[in-house]
Parts: structure tokens; C-alpha cells; sequence
């Protein structure tokens, strides 16, 4: 019989990294594909996801409207608390075989803790990353609370070893995203423009013409500072010569304020040579990215994808410190003049020879195998790595 | 200024465990204490916990009403997100320096996830231990969230800087529920009654007699067994010749299966030697213990109040598999014969010399000399122990 | 193509009062059902009502665990605010014609809301009543919401057509709950026992002798004194030397005071010539009643079913204030003597003849006819009775 | 003893309505009022109103979000009931004499029935009128919810009698808004200029030539038309010569259509004659429309508000259907050349004599006197209006 699969999908961007991994299960007949979509996938001002997936031949088994507005920490919270209700109905309806969730948003946490109240089993992929803010917590919290692990690279696979997960729940898959860029290489589409596909506002870029590529999120520790930090970036392009293709911010606490700086940017500086987006496929997002001079921001693309593409990537701030990187990224505070060098920088040395760092592109394969062929279980109590120096004597009766 | 720490209580064994910590905060002039109440101590049925609170003169500053019924997984999962929501709410309304959390249970992880949205630091306790069972994913879950670590024992301190908690934010203090059985021992109350004062229901036990104390909770994992499992626990009693002290189980899916078999066994049994209590204060309840000639069940407390006091313990089942334990336990499979023989071996063995394994006495007095003294902050990315091995180049820019 | 129509059930006695219309909708070609259960219908200790619909031969589509614990006003309302939440989902996803909603209950104003947001048309059973209680505001609040109306009673047609609802949606069905008294006098069990089947604790009935059937609800305006009361109606019982069937009570705010005063009694006075039941089947319960030579309390089912059947019913208190009743009900203040009195004049009086004022039977019938042959819409603007009065010009332009 | 009065409020236009009664209310010695800010009132990007409280001297006691995002039926309904979850528990610790809410918005409903589970009387204001929308059944559904009606027209109070409630529950006092319309009156600021204070974006505005003000608010039973329509209005407004306050849309499901229809008219018109606002202060925003010569939309400040100040007012398609109108209306489908017409018929005619319709001004005056003399109580069981036709015989036990 085939197992059955839950997978949770909240964001765009979730929904980017994990669609190889998706389509191989639908396609796998030992599988039975269950997702459900939730959180910003279903607002329109984000970027309904609805179409985007269906237009993939993925079938949505339920859609649960969780998010609360209000561009503050305190309606994450309440977002992750309403998922958690609304995930625990719904897979105790589905009562699937497994769980599979990725990444390090909230919605992750409720969904893997929602299966977890409810004994499902929980396979978290991009387990044991390190981006140095405050998404640590919650996914090395998740990763306790997951049965398995399929992670993106060699450190990551070592941390989730030492923070005493059993060695042998735990896969280097690579990341899934890194499939997506695999077939974006054999793809070819060098020139590809995307705006005939999807309007967009503002300037017409000429794709055959260099462009560089922004994506810049709110930081949610620091949401009174984000919309200054906007302007910065803003006045940092306003102050070069290249074409631009802008996608709008996730739906982080703070997003507004980096909306309301590029709405501003726009009454004032009108179209310059940046055309804006609110979102597109991922593997026409990654197309993008992939034909581009240069991705500037604090999105993890620029690290992860990028670093397989040797895309040059110009990083900004604190949002993807401590993330493993490779050679083609230069990192800058959010400084205007900094970013400005930077930028100039990378544009002038090109591309980088690409890395394996997060994955050779065979990730959704190695997954779609695994699964099946798991005997699922929840992991039994934590005995390796952490109970090092744990004398028998202490596991038994004391003295 | 006074550093404002919100604790929140869900049940009141959490209640009893933290209870001289939240005296010693409520007492110190440099602390302003907040305490939140919900889930099972707002519910009549398992002891409502406001008057036993009150007369223990803390202030109570709300009442949240979180408690799904329904005795399934499904609504331990559903508890945990309406907390979520709402405590989000309270601690947006309180804005506290600090959160103080204690324990396991869905609601710490509900009330930790709340305030880490929320950028409030949490000081965590009784982290790092180990009872085999499901609430270990969410204990270390919920470390890896919390910013300090109050840990009771040695074997717990290893593990949460094993974890890859910063070595600088782990205090060993012992646990709190030790400090009321230090004051337990000093009061030297050898022939407490509580039937005077608490009624309870069933046969009059006479406690200038040998008498023992029953508790057994009901298993998450195992709701389905649950009936069984207590009616096995009822007839190993009803085979010995000794008076008891039986307690309600708490409130965990399951629950509704003990509570059934113990109905019935009053049913069928008439009240034999044995009276049953729904609840005691803390400080009473602990007497009770200490002056029993053995505990019985699955309670934490025979494995580590009954350590400090000596007391015998038989321990039936998982629930507190892998638990750090002293020489005053016999552990047994839940089986009629097993359970009779362990209790009769340990009646006749008689008090263990007693044991600092899970404190001293004097956790509430560090714990509240500790606070005013902390520089409060976020902790910082991971860095430590889980990153032995990391090689300087893996941090830093990839080849 | 068949009508798809949803039904929400919430309570035991809201299931028993709609059954003969379930059944008579799964039954007709035109019509597809299905069935949501949420609220105490899934929670064990009020008898969970899963294996009943089943052996029903009912399917249930979808089970929502809503219900708060805690025994208090405050935990109504927020029951019925998750209901809300999670009802919306769910009516969101099956996407019906029309709900059908019956009775007073909380969450079947949180049903009959959540569909008017989604603009489902609702179909509203029992409306126009009249109870005295607190739950005539939720009842007029219902029909306010609700676009069809299925009423008992003339009295209540005319409430409802008084109201403000257009007369053309009215209709006069009667009670489906008489449907079921109906099949029962045809099956002609006259020495039912349900002891055999359904268990129960304390004494034993001998069914060919009289006996009374009492059922005492809380009052949830009154919850503070419910104790005192329930004690009161048990004492009274006491007071009488006649064999008795006591049902537990619902799950209202005060539940818990009941409860516990019917545990006390137990505990002193022993099983006397007492029966206590958690719950029965629909069909059971009211052969049970129908057999009985007085029904005692305060449930609707004194004053509407015993009608039909012309057993005497002693009414306490104001719970059923306000409601039409039949010759058959003598009303007490829950006064004990006044109790014992009543009692005694109808086991001396006997049966009463058989009234039609709540339905003949043939509710579920016309309901199933009715509702294919709907042209399911959402009501206009209020135009009819309530503009009596209201000139033209006040509804044109003022001048 | 003050009588403590919480009011809770959901959305700017909401509290526009209600603001002199808060005043009123905060500055009686016999009053203690507590406000709660809720739902839109919390979300930058519909117009945070808390500064605007703040600045109105009014002290905000507590802050719930409940907003959740979505733009679609099934958002309100969640909405609601999140709003029903955290009211109880608000009131619940508040503890209140009474509760005040004004208007139709789902958020007044889940205040109501909080209060009404909680038996906290609640005055409701703004019963009994018609809109001939989907609002009309929460808004009567509230009136039988409520125990007082402070109504603002002379229909209105027939129609809260004729749905049945107690006379002497009735209060005309008229609405509040006309309160602010008469201070405006007093204030002349007759070339007032929002532009300097607020911002906005868009052409400049000469305020001391004509202008008109345009605010077209989404339909939610419609709300895949809603882009269509906003742009017919946009195109209508196009067509025509004249100087434009345009505000943006409340958040009723389809708001981002019509936000959508804005956004493109300035991408492909620039800013014209036109400055958009997302709000203003209420007593600004009406000064705005006083001095205007023609309001233009679906807002019922063109009915009511202009009806007192006697700007003439183009009301476009159904959604003040069947609301009590003066002389300065003109009702239009939404069609373009419609539109052009009326608009231009208007700017023609100019002002109307000025009506009491909607009240004198007096509003906020008569209900602060009113509640600290109110023998503050839970309405008792429906017995006026409604039962005209029952005869005794009904009432009591039938034959």
C-alpha cells in the first residue's frame, strides 16, 4: 500500500524549494501525495499560490486561511497558534503515514508540532542550517522534534548529529531547490524575460542587456529599522547604472515597511530602469536569478542557488549570517556606499565556477526513494551524540 | 527597575514544581512578578488551582481558559495552538522582560514559541532531562527555544550544553519541587492527615499506620491502552493487605480511560483500605509522599522527590524510562504480579538514605538572586558545542 | 444533481431531535448529506456520540473538536469562537447548497454564522420558540441569520413571521423529534429495559413496575447556585419511594455542580431504587420516557415529547419558561416539598391524552420533500412585517 | 460606583461613528470606560487608528488582532470567531457593568454574542436600520443578541420594537456621527486642507476651488465583480473635470480587487485631478466631506452624514439599498455613463437643506446621561411586539 504523505506548504518560497520533491512523490505509485496549503500561499498581496501549483499538476487537498495581519511579531505568533489548531484537524482527518515539512517558518513548527501531539512521524528537510537570526531557534527546535532529516549539506548534517538526533535517521540530500537550478542549466533559456508572462510594474528591462536581481526581506527582530534599511538598498540602486528586475518582500513582521519604502522609491524616482514583481514561478524565478549579473539582497537564493549557479551575490546584513557560503558571495552592512562597491564589485569579476555545497540536483530522486522504503516510526528517546560522557551508571540507578 | 517575569502555570504539578520559585520572585523587590494561570488549572474537574494559589498569597494576573476536551492527541495539539494565540495576546499586553517556563508540557512549548515571536527572552527549567518518552522531543524542543537554562541535575546540564547551548546561559540550581521537600522534612509534620481538610472520597486511612500512595497517568503514545494498563495498576492494589492514598491522573489524553477504571473499581470494590483525592496543595500533597512507606505509579515525583525524601518507589512502565533515578526505585513492567512483589520488597526495605541527585534545596533562592543579575537578552546563533568540528572555512566563505 | 447540505450536530439531544430528518435526507436520491460533529458529541465523558451515528448507518464526513473546558460562561463563548474558526474551513472546503441547523446550542449560532459569511443559505430547525432562558436570545439571533425556517409550533411560525422573516420561508413541519416518538408508539416496546444493553451504575430497574425518568440540567445564568439546586431535586427524590432512571447532564456551563452534587448522593445515600445513565441512544431514551409514569426535571423533553406521548411531566424551575407546553406538565419552583408534591399528583393522575402542538410525526418527510424542491437562496432585505407601518416615502427618499 | 463600560472597536469608520460617545464617556465622572482596539483598527496598511485614539485623549486598554488575511468570505467568518475567543477572555478579566458596540461588522457580532455568553448586558447602537446588504441580518441578529437600543432614526425604532424588543429598551438618541457633523458645522473650517497634514499621494488638491469626494467600498457577496466595478468608477470619475479626495477601501472581503482597480487607474492615468488617501482622523475626514460639493460612492457617510450637512451625494449600486435617505441622494447603478450624469446633475444643484434624519447632534450627550441611570440587566424573555396575536392560552398550558 502506498504511504501517504501530508505535506504543509505556507510560502512561495517554501513552495520554490521543495517543488522537485512534490512532483516526485505525485509521480512515485508508492506514494500518495496530500498537500495542504495555508498561510501567505493564499493571499492574493503575496501572491496567491493556488494557480501557480495547479498549473505544476499538483492537486491541493485542503486550503486553511491562517494568517493574521498586523505586521508585528505578535500576529506571527498568532498565526503559528491558529496553524496549529486548524493542522491538528486536519491531519487527524487525513491521518497520513508521515509528515513531511521544510525549512525554518513558523508554520513549520506548528505543523511538525501539530503531528507530533498526534504521532505522526515528521521528515524536516533543510534540518541543522545555520543563518545566525533568530530562525535558529525554531529550526533547531523543529529538528527535535522530527523524526527524520534530510539535509542540504555536510555542516548541516554534522549539526544535526550533535544536537542528538540518531545518525541513522539522517540523509545529505542536498537541497531540493538545487534540483530546480539543475534543470534551469540544462534548460538553457539564457534569454528569458519575464515579462511578457507576468507584467510586473515599472521599467521594461532589456534581458539581453545586463540586470541585476533585488530581493530584499524584513528583519523581524529589527521591524521599527526596516523601512530605513529599505531606503538604503533603494538609494544604493539609485545610485548605479544597471537594469534591475525588484521582487517584492515575503510576509515577515516588518514587510510593510519595505513596501511602503519601495511604494515611496516609486513616487519619486518613477521607473529608473527597475522593473518590480510580486512574484513568479520559481523555476521562472530561478531563470531569472540564474541569467543575471548579480543578486543583491538578504534573500538565502543568493547563497544557496546562487552558489550553484555562480551567480555573484552581494549580501546584506545580518538575515543569512552564519549560513554556510561559498565563493561567490561578498557580504556588506546595510550601507549605501558599501553596497554601491560591492555590487560594482561583482559585476566587474562575473561569474564564479559553481558548487556542490547544497546539493548536486538529485535531492527530490533521493527523497521519492527513501520514503517508501522507510520503516516510519517516531525516534525513540535521544541516546547518541549529547548522551556522550553519560556514564551507564547514570542512564541506571544512582548511587 | 524591577525586571518584569511573566511565569505561566498549565497544570498543578507544574504548579507544585515551581512553586517556591514564584514565593522567592514574588518576595524579591528588585523582581515584579506576573503569573498567568491556564489550561487543567482553570478546570474544576482536575483542581482548580485559583484558591490553592491565592492563599499561597500570589497574585494571579489572568486566567486563560485554553483546555480542549476531547481526551485524543488531536486536542493536546489543539491546546497548544488556542495558547499559543492567547498568549501571544497577554504577553503583548504584560510586555515582560523575562518568561519563566517549567517542564514539558504542550503549553511550556506553546507559552516558549509565544514569547520567541515575541523577542522576550525565556529562562527555562528542569530542561536537559531525559524520561524516554514523547515529552522529550518537546523538553528539548522547548530548550532550543529558551535564551537561559535552569537544569536540576548533572546528566541535564551535560545535555543542554550538549544541545549547543551557550555553556554561559546553563545554571545547575537543582530543581524547585526539592526546596518544599526540604522545608517538608524541616516542618516534621510525620503524622499528617489530609482527610481532615480535604475530604476526598472512599475509606478513612489512618496515617499513624503504615499506608502507600498510588498515581498513575495515563500514556499519550498508548491512549488506547490506557483502561487496561490502570485496571492492571487497581488489581495489584487490591491484592495487597495495606491502605492507600489514591491520585486522580492528570489531565493527558488518556486521562478519561484511568478515571473509567478507577470508577469501576470503586464500583465493584466497595472503598477496601483506600481513599482517593483529586488534589492537595503542593506542600501538602509532598507530606503525604514523605511520610508514605511507598510511592506507586508513574509519577516523576517517586523518581525524583522521593529520591531527596528516601522514600521506596515502585515505578510502573515507560512514562519515566531513562529518567536519572536514585537507589529508591524498583522499576517494573505494568503487570499484576511484578507490581506486587516490587511493593511488598520495598515495604520491607523500608527508607533510602537520601539524595541530592535532583537538588538541595535552594533552587528559589539561586533562581531568584540569578534573575536581577542576568544582562536579559536573546541568546545569540549557535556557536558552541555543535559546532566542534566546524572548521573556521565552513563559517566563513566556501572554496 | 443532488443538493448538497450539510449538517452540523453538537450535542446528543441536538442529535436525537434531528435524526428522522438525517436519515430521511441520506435516504433520498436527491439530496446528498454530510455530516460535521464537533462539541460534546466527541468527548467521551458526555457520551461520544461516533459509534451511535454510525450504528445509524450515517456517515460522518468530518469530526472538529471545539469544546473549552473550564465550567464556565467564558468557555461557552469560546467555544463557539473555534467553532467559528474551524467551521468556516470547513464549510470553506465541502462547499454545500445549504446547512441545516436545529435548536439554541452556541455552536449552532457559530454554524449558522460562519455559513452566512460564506453566504450559504441556512435552513433553521425549531426556531420562534420561546424558553424564558437566555437562549431565546441565540435562538432569535439564529432565525435572524437563517434564510429557511422549519418551525414546530403555530405560536412559533408566528414569532418567526413576527420576526421579520418572509412568510414565503416559513415552515410549519413540526418537531422531527415527534417522528421518532411517533415510530415509537408503533413499535410498541412497552417493557423496554435498557439496563441489558446499556449498563448503567446503581440499582436496578424493574421495568414492569412504574417508575420515573429525571433529567436535570444547569442553568447557566444561575451557575453559582447549580449545586444547590441539583442537591435539591435529588433530595426530593429521596423524599419518594418510586423507581427512577437519572440521566447525567448536558455539558452547559454548571455541568460540574450537578455532577458532583449526583456523585455525593451516590456516595450517601448508595444506589437507593436508583439507575444512573451517561447517555442512550435517541430511540431508546425516549421509549424509556414514553414507558415512564412521570418525567422529572427540566429538559424540553418533559414539555415537547411527553406531549405527544401525554406522559405527566413535572417542570422545575424557569429552564422551560416561557415554552408552549400541553395539559401534561405541572410546573414547581426547585423547591423540594413542591417537587415531592407534584410528583405525587402525577403518579396519581396517569397518563394524559395526546396532543399534535410540537409535530405529527411527519416532520423528517417534509423536509426531505422540501428541500430539493427549494430555490436555495439567501433572503433579500427585510420587507415584510416588521415595515408594517413603514410608509413609502420612508423608504424612498425623505424629504 | 462608576458603571464600567467596554467598547470595542474594529475598524476606523467604526469608531468615526462612535468617537463623541467615547469622549462623552471618558469624560463622565459617573462612567469608567475601557476601550478595546480590534481587527482593521490594528493594521498599518488599512490606517492604524491607534495614534488617532491617543491623540483623542482616549486611553486604549487593551489591543486584540484578529484580522485574518485573505480577502475572501471564509477570512470573516475565521475572523469573527477568533474575535469571539479573545473577546471572552478579555471581558472575562475586564469584568464589565455593560458593553457598548455600534454598527454591522462581523467584529460587533462576535463582541455581542461574548458579552452575551459572559451575561454582560450590551448596548448596541445603530439597530434597526436597513441596507438592503448582507449586513442587515448580523445587524439584526445583534439586535436580539442586545439589551439596549440606542437607534438613530425614527424607522429604525419600529423596526428594533417590531423585531420583538421591550419598548422600554428603546432609545432614540440619533446617531453620533451627526454629533461630529454638528461640531463641524460649529468649527467652519470651510477651506480646510487634508494635503498638508496627511500626505497622500497623487495630484494636489485646491481646496478652495470645487472638489469632490469619492470612496467606493467592496461588496462582499460579490466580490468577483468587485475589480470590474472599482474600475467603472475610476473610468466614470475619468470622464469628467473635477478635482478628487479619492479614500481607500475598508478591508471587507474584495478590498484587494478594488485596491488592484486603484493602483492600475494611477499606473495608467498618473495622478489627474485626484489625491488618494488610506484616512484621516474622523472629524477631519467629514470636514472633507462637508466642504466637498459632491459625495460620490457606497459609503453611508453620502446617506447619513450628508444628509445633515446637505452635500449632495451619488450613491452607487445596491449597497445602501433600502437605507432611510434624504433629499440630497441620488441612487445610480454602477454604470459609467450613469455615473458621469449623476455627478454632473449634483455639481449642478448643489447643496440641499440640511435634515435631522439621521439625528441633531445630540447623541453622545443623551447616552452618557442614559447609562449611569440604566438599572443595568439582561433582557428577559421575549414577550412584547412578537407576541401580539398570542393569546394567554398559549402562553400558559395549552388544552
Amino acid at each position: 500500500m502506498a504511504t501517504s504523505v501530508v505535506s504543509i506548504i505556507s510560502t512561495r518560497s517554501q513552495y520554490a524549494r521543495i517543488k522537485t520533491v512534490l512532483t516526485a512523490l505525485q509521480e512515485s505509485p508508492e506514494i500518495d501525495l496530500r498537500l495542504v496549503i495555508t498561510g501567505g500561499t493564499l493571499v492574493h498581496r503575496f501572491g496567491n499560490l493556488t494557480e501557480t501549483i495547479e498549473s505544476d499538476d499538483l492537486e491541493i487537498e485542503k486550503k486553511i486561511h491562517t494568517l493574521i495581519e498586523g505586521d508585528e511579531p505578535v500576529t506571527q505568533a498568532k498565526t503559528t497558534g491558529i496553524g496549529l489548531v486548524e493542522f491538528a484537524t486536519a491531519l487527524d482527518e487525513i491521518d497520513p503515514d508521515v509528515v513531511l515539512m521544510t525549512g525554518d517558518r513558523y508554520e513549520t513548527m506548528a505543523s511538525t508540532l501539530a503531528a507530533s501531539y498526534l504521532n505522526v512521524p515528521v521528515i524536516h528537510l533543510e534540518g541543522g542550517e545555520l543563518t545566525g537570526s533568530i530562525d535558529d531557534k525554531v529550526r533547531h527546535a523543529t529538528t527535535k522534534l522530527a523524526d527524520y532529516h534530510c539535509v542540504s549539506t555536510g555542516r548541516a548534517e554534522r549539526i544535526v548529529d550533535e544536537l542528538g538526533e540518531p545518525a541513522d535517521r539522517i540523509y545529505r540530500t542536498g537541497c531540493p531547490s538545487i534540483d530546480i537550478c539543475q534543470q534551469i542549466e540544462a534548460d538553457g533559456r539564457t534569454n528569458y524575460d519575464p515579462q511578457q508572462e507576468y507584467g510586473g510594474v515599472g521599467s521594461t528591462v532589456d534581458v539581453s542587456d545586463e540586470y541585476i536581481v533585488v530581493q530584499y526581506h524584513p528583519l523581524p527582530t529589527e521591524y521599527e529599522t526596516n523601512y530605513e534599511k529599505a531606503r538604503t538598498v533603494l538609494d544604493a540602486y539609485a545610485a548605479l547604472d544597471v537594469q534591475a528586475f525588484w521582487f517584492w518582500p515575503n510576509m515577515d513582521a516588518g514587510t510593510d515597511q519595505v513596501s511602503k519604502a519601495i511604494r515611496e522609491f516609486r513616487e519619486q524616482n518613477g521607473s529608473k530602469q527597475v522593473r518590480f514583481f510580486i512574484n513568479l514561478d520559481p523555476h521562472d524565478y530561478l531563470t531569472v536569478v540564474r541569467n543575471s549579473s548579480c543578486m543583491v539582497g538578504n534573500s538565502s537564493v543568493g547563497i544557496r542557488e546562487c552558489s550553484f549557479f555562480g551567480v555573484p551575490t552581494v549580501n546584506i546584513g545580518d538575515r543569512q549570517h552564519a549560513r554556510e557560503r561559498g565563493q561567490n558571495v561578498i557580504d556588506v552592512e546595510c550601507d549605501r556606499d558599501e553596497i554601491v562597491t560591492a555590487i560594482e564589485t561583482q559585476l566587474r569579476h562575473g561569474r564564479y565556477p559553481k558548487s556542490d555545497l547544497y546539493g548536486d540536483g538529485t535531492a527530490a530522486d533521493q527523497i521519492a526513494t527513501l520514503i517508501p522504503n522507510l520503516d516510519i516510526s517516531l525516534k525513540g528517546p535521544m541516546t547518541t551524540t549529547a548522551l556522550d560522557g553519560v556514564t551507564e551508571g547514570e542512564l541506571l540507578n544512582h548511587e
